[in-house]
């Protein structure tokens, strides 16, 4: 069994005895095949959930980018996502729950190729107190790629599609499990005590660092910030954009209701209920804090800063998407809409050209969300929040740096400027998105 | 436990001993725990169908629109989902379940914030027959933010963006918890032996009047009506709207499944079986009818009207999805679809400008539906039927009215000429959603 | 009881003991009403997951056509939708479960109406060791309307609606039926020992024997063959296409899963979740594979190619997701988008137009797919596979070559030629699909 499942079983049996006081009839036995069959197919569903969110990213990114450049976008984003599809089973998977720890035998495990259980658990002993295998692998790779995804619209228009999912086979099958085993495969994050539980920092802030470190080494599209001042390059389809929100809103239900990890007593699925609730009402005052602060700041509110701000009250909230009050997630996702609302110019006026405000609400929102946690969780420790989010990030940046560079002084990281001003749909693939229609 | 609990539970009691009747094995007791995981996993899972239902109305109206007010669109459409996520719970779900009753003591609690069950269920002493709180205040809320999305798509093209998020507001804190407690809050209409299983009226004919009253109200678009012609306004991109119908539909299998409020026996779960087939039927049928009937009208089939035909089919179903054989589902949903033909150039005789066909979708149909029940269901009276359109008809248009004319004369509902002929985007939010293509 | 539940459920009990020797505490009765619920809520999940897919196909189709043509597209998507709903159950589903045989009352009861269980079960008696016949029928209908959806891409931009819309109507009510049932009816293909496990053959070659008997008869569309030379006539929503084509990946998950039947023991579910996981692999296999092989080839990636080598990768496994390893899953995902990138222009070269490239993606990968199934399962033979591969191939080829002459002898196929050349929305329908933005 995973470490993962370990440490939160421990939470889980921690639950029980309170949860059978609470009920009429005796609880389900831990052990029974009943409970692993709701806790799979619920991994299963809330999989399914993460894994739209794919689509959700791939909409929003491509509604955020000119239409010059929307081929290439969807291709990364099918690119990133088939590559983190195969690449999390040969190396990430093991990788991220070691097992046996770093021994030889440890460290050779790690990196190899995942394995389902086998058809029908047939000379199998699954352990019937979790989930199956395979629908804990499927629920985990979504994470991972969605990690990939995240980077992939802060360094849109501007970045080498080959570079970029070298890159992202790197993050998925090194980066993101090595960081994710040091809490969820049971490593001493987790020991110190420090609490994400669907990922603030683990996935979001990751994907935020990786993307940060981009942008910063491939430096702002043509144009972009000239003599000082910065130029708006709007994106080329709202709808899609908003589309794409609200996908990744609707897959953010698995993805933290999910990381309950059990679904076999009433307690269990009463959390992932109040999960459900927590995450739609961060969202939505993210949403609504942007849309205020907008209309306050600018006198004009602003569609992306709104579906912005949904998706950062969504990253605030899923560090600790169980434990707070209604009114308390409504200010947890409020603060993540503001942090979005203030933060995406200060990039721009520090020249880091993040096309689709990834890193306001990946990273910024993230580690808020993380901070957060202290505010609902007894069991959390500011400073245990804070030294992890540190660790991590140096981890995450020092690393993805290191690739950038390699990949920058090797291959090459950045389209030549001509395909930069041509766009990268008709120079690099040859194709435009929407050939039918005059770009202006 | 609140009221709709308990008079659904009425009807689940009264199925029991027959299913039992028809089972080889005892039935699962109401009172495990095992019941009541399925049953919220139900909620759960049906809720975010529904959740879904915010982007299909977000990308139909974004789809019918003209291009330079689908900004705005999508900003109201978000706007208004992350209002009602909020009011519901600040204000709407205690409302709706009054609990207490018209005391003092039952007012106070009515206008107060809802609560989840404590983490783990640590104290709390469940309702094991039913579901968790959190799933089903997740479930109902979908509802009536749904009838909120119903009126934005009608008032498009005009209406300033924050009256009509006020009017969103209270409708959704206010209104429509009222007049849902009615029914499902085991209010008088309830009482009187009204039947709408999943809310043909409760939520649909809801949405249906506060959109007429604000039509009329706000008075059609510039040039839509001139010298006693009608002047179509085509939608940008019917693309957009199409997958807004089918994610509509998607989300109706959660809208009338989980509607069943019980999954925890064969017969609930059969039960949800025929809803599902039954709401897919008519929504069919609502399309092919609207399909074969503009081809015979018009000699060309339109596909606007194919889509508000599967939508009007939807509407019709919703009163009473579970007891219709298979050819009686496929005639009301047939019927809801020949109705929208008729009545979408009806509103436009009578100059009422309802931009995306709401009104016929979802007050016509939902009238429809509603006295539909009576061809299937032997509990439902057509007078009944008859008296509870009227009651929450006539609630909801003075409500309505009385909200629209305030705004009206207070900070004003419509947007200026100028504003209106140049776009709301470019005008009040400074942001084009298609800015890369030539507007016509 | 259903044939195909005959036929599956002697798998399932042949693994009960294995599943039974792995597990701590003893199996779920087969015939508690646990287990009834479990795989009947499975159907309704997997059901609307495969409904979804016929948005899929809608925008991957309306994506793929020219901005022309789009309207149309859209059209004929909801219109065989909504028509295989009806008949699939006024005709279709008991023919594809003929029961009785083809006695006369076998026959006759085969062309006969579709009825659900009674409402709460009453009078019933259910097979509880199975699932609702609701959930069943519903899973049923979305696989046949996905078997029309595939031939609505292929014959695009040329063929006349009604039609089209006819020949839909045959193939899911008659076509399609008597050829499933001879596999998932318990017929003879079954009784061969012909594996399918979720449709390579009974679902996807289906489609593309019908699309592309219709492509040949129907002829290539004006232009795009001149003098040896194949225009290019691009697509004109690739981010539609995308976003098609992650709605089918998603609707896959439903698509296999489901078919595994049952989710009654900790044995079905986990063999759920090998499917989904070998499900996504070889999607992503052959998204990658389509990748590199473009790049290689043309040197520059070819978006359309990478979703369709996706879409191909689904096929391919459709045949035997559940036994392959995950490095088998990647090797026979790869071969299918290795197919599509290789068959695309050999389609061209014989001159038959296949407008979305439905042909490669669902029969050619769809052969493989069904031939590929003796890698992995051990019951499977390859001459067996080819004979039912070859038998269902010319029933459908005959069938479907047929009913093409008769609409074209009659009624014809083919809209003229300047309403091909003014694109068929003008023409057809009077309503374009983007009116604000001028076409190219």
């Amino acid at each position: 069994m995973k470490a993962r499942t370990l440490s939160f079983m421990s939470v889980a049996l921690m639950a029980l005895p309170l949860a059978a006081q609470a009920q009429d009839s005796a609880p389900i036995a831990q052990n029974t095949e009943i409970g692993f069959i709701f806790t799979t197919f619920m991994f299963l569903v809330s999989g399914f959930l993460v894994f739209f969110m794919a689509a959700g990213f791939a909409m929003l990114e491509a509604g955020l980018v000119r239409s010059k450049n929307v081929t290439m976008q969807l291709t990364k984003n099918m690119g990133l996502f088939g590559l983190a599809s195969i690449f999390y089973y040969v190396i990430g998977y093991n990788l991220m729950y070691p097992g046996d720890g770093w021994s030889i035998d440890g460290i050779l495990g790690a990196f190899s190729i995942a394995a389902m259980e086998p058809v029908g658990l047939e000379g199998a002993e699954p352990d019937l107190s979790y989930a199956s295998v395979g629908s804990d692998f499927f629920f985990q790779l979504m994470f991972c790629a969605a990690t990939a995804s995240i980077v992939s619209g802060a360094l849109a228009e501007r970045i080498k599609l080959w570079p970029f999912l070298i890159f992202a086979i790197v993050l998925t099958a090194v980066i993101y499990p090595i960081q994710a085993s040091w809490k969820w495969g049971g490593g001493f994050l987790d020991g110190m005590g420090f609490q994400d539980f669907a990922g603030s920092t683990v996935v979001h802030s990751v994907g935020g660092w990786a993307a940060l470190t981009g942008a910063i080494i491939l430096g702002p599209r043509l144009g972009k910030y000239k003599n000082g001042r910065v130029t708006a390059f709007p994106g080329s389809n709202l709808a899609l954009a908003t589309l794409g929100t609200f996908i990744l809103w609707l897959g953010w239900f698995g993805f933290n209701g999910g990381s309950q990890l059990y679904m076999d007593t009433a307690g269990n699925v009463a959390d992932i209920s109040r999960i459900f609730v927590n995450t739609n009402t961060a969202a939505a005052a993210g949403a609504i804090a942007a849309l205020i602060l907008t209309q306050v700041m600018y006198k004009k509110p602003d569609l992306t800063m709104v579906l912005n701000g949904a998706l950062a009250g969504l990253v605030s909230i899923t560090a600790e998407p169980l434990a707070p009050s209604l009114p308390l997630a409504t200010l947890i996702g409020a603060v993540g809409g503001v942090i979005v609302v203030f933060t995406v110019p200060l990039l721009d006026k520090l020249q880091i050209d993040d096309v689709v405000g990834a890193i306001p609400v990946h990273l910024f929102a993230g580690i808020w969300g993380t901070l957060a946690v202290v505010l609902s969780n007894g069991d959390a420790n500011l400073m245990t929040q804070l030294t992890a989010i540190i660790i991590v990030g140096a981890f995450v940046s020092v690393a993805s740096t290191a690739v950038w560079l390699a990949l920058k002084f090797t291959v090459g990281l950045r389209v030549d400027e001509q395909t930069e001003i041509d766009g990268l749909d008709m120079s690099e693939l040859g194709m435009e998105a929407y050939p039918d229609f005059t770009a202006a």
